[in-house]
């Protein structure tokens, strides 16, 4: 692996996933010749975060229109891999416009770019709001690996470290996947940034010490008032910030904003399998949370930073 | 092991330590002939459990006495295997000052009978809050393995179950040792009790959607104004409880109660080795953090159920 993890790859007419789950004891890649395989990718985790399996799916679309499949079908078949992250339906509805053409993988490589320019330009604007030796605190992963560009949360911890504004990352290993501990570790590491893996539920004490300066995270979906859903832990966190009145910013592009979901409730929540939690018992196991959007200081999208009142300042962004 | 696990068994002059780390999938002995393999044990968390913890080492303190060991330097030797809970300090002043008439393992056993005779006590007090059809969430151990009896929060549990006051139990996976989903849940299956183990972070997305009516817990050492050092995440606990008026109880016997620890912030936290929590990136590692008595909803101990103002109730307790 080189510098920069791309978890999404295009080779000789097959779409290349890096098999995040092996991370970063192994790299695997799968090659998907069929959007089944991608479906497949998406679903077991081995290519996740929001951004990044709306453009594994749109690489689907495009491996669909190369095999003749019905495109109708093979959108229905991705976009019940996961309930949760708008981004997979909003690329699938993208890709289900522009169809008929021949141009499918096009698109998907013009999303890409643009999932990298989004990364860049938000990153941009949050780390803005950084201040020199600060210590940050995020959940799961939001890097590269999560969107296929410079990542979100990622990518503004990443920009806020270059421009001096950055002592330190508290990264909560995020169970049961450890996404937090495997991957976020790791690509901060490679960036040269200090790093401590935590406990999840050490993320409380952490903050009562005085020792939390940002809590920066990113989303799978963000309603039209501004409520989030993001991996199962974000919530506490909110809560928890706004006790200790620590900045909380949710770090986005806007593919991820759904003005068509009025609020958090309306947000499906996955539940995956109880084996990944426990073996030996009962478990119940939600991959995401919903935080309430009075919770939030700010969001961080390629379109601007979005602020209260969020129904106002989504409804700006969404309109264009 | 038979339907009572217990930690912590006297056989032929010997202390056998029922090996926490290994259940519940192996059943491993530790036989400790000197205080020094006692607190070996201690300190590697194959016993752990505030009470059991002191009750180990008063078992190690007669082991000292058997041997003709200087009982000074044992009492040190077992004093300083960890900093928090503080019943390991409260057995070993016991220890101390019964020294000299050759009586330290009928000291030990009768502690232990003591603590049988607490937790009993306690859990019959804490079941009287619970009601019929309750959804109770707890975290990390506090069953008969910790405390070498019938459990504090654990057994506060066990007895809502028998009284037809408990309808399930969440329970927290307590990572990193995982206690939660190796030991509670385990204990509470074989009482019967429907369990459902979840993430650590998922907690408070159980309370935003109601599905939790009361937080039970044990406590390592409670200050002398009520704030609480436990396992850590149970301060997150404590604050998401507080957010959706879900009422919040720690279960603890009197030796828990530390008067001479004015508050929460003179309480040392242990940190622990950072391969508990990964092996692959820095880590920190605090075991415990402290929920502040403004949010606690009662204390439950063998003396009576203690509540706000905690100053007044916990003073009461304390001078006998």
């Amino acid at each position: 692996l080189g510098d920069e993890a791309a978890p999404l790859r295009w080779a000789e007419g097959a779409l290349l996933v890096l098999d995040q789950r092996a991370l970063p004891a192994e790299e695997r890649w799968i090659e998907c010749r069929t959007p089944d395989r991608v479906a497949d990718c998406i679903r077991s985790m081995a290519v996740r975060g929001a951004p990044a399996i709306g453009l594994a799916a749109a690489y689907g679309m495009a491996l669909a229109e190369r095999g003749g499949d019905d495109l109708a079908a093979a959108a229905e078949l991705l976009r019940a891999t996961r309930p949760t992250a708008v981004n997979l339906g909003w690329a699938i509805d993208r890709a289900l416009e522009a169809a008929g053409d021949g141009t499918l993988l096009e698109l998907a490589r013009r999303l890409h770019r643009e999932q990298e320019e989004a990364d860049r330009r938000l990153a941009e604007l949050g780390a803005e709001r950084f201040r020199p030796g600060d210590r940050a605190l995020t959940h799961c992963n939001t890097g590269a690996l999560a969107t296929g560009g410079y990542g979100t949360a990622g990518g503004v911890l990443r920009t806020s470290w270059e421009r001096g504004r950055l002592a330190q990352v508290w990264v909560d290993e995020t169970r049961p996947l450890l996404q937090g501990a495997r991957l976020t570790a790791w690509e901060l590491h490679r960036a040269g940034i200090p790093v401590r893996v935590v406990a999840d539920s050490a993320a409380g004490g952490l903050m009562a010490r005085g020792l939390v300066d940002r809590v920066v995270v990113g989303a799978d979906r963000i309603a039209a008032n501004g409520d989030v859903a993001n991996k199962v832990g974000t919530y506490p966190l909110a809560v928890l910030a706004a006790r200790h009145d620590v900045p909380f910013y949710v770090a986005a592009p806007v593919s991820t904003i759904d003005p068509r979901t009025p609020n958090g409730a309306a947000i499906p929540i996955e539940e995956r399998d109880a084996a990944e939690v426990t073996e030996t018992a009962e478990a119940f196991n939600p991959a995401f949370d919903v935080t309430p959007a009075e919770l939030i200081t700010a969001v961080f999208t390629e379109a601007g930073v979005l602020e209260p009142p969020y129904g106002e300042s989504i409804a700006r962004v969404a309109s264009g």
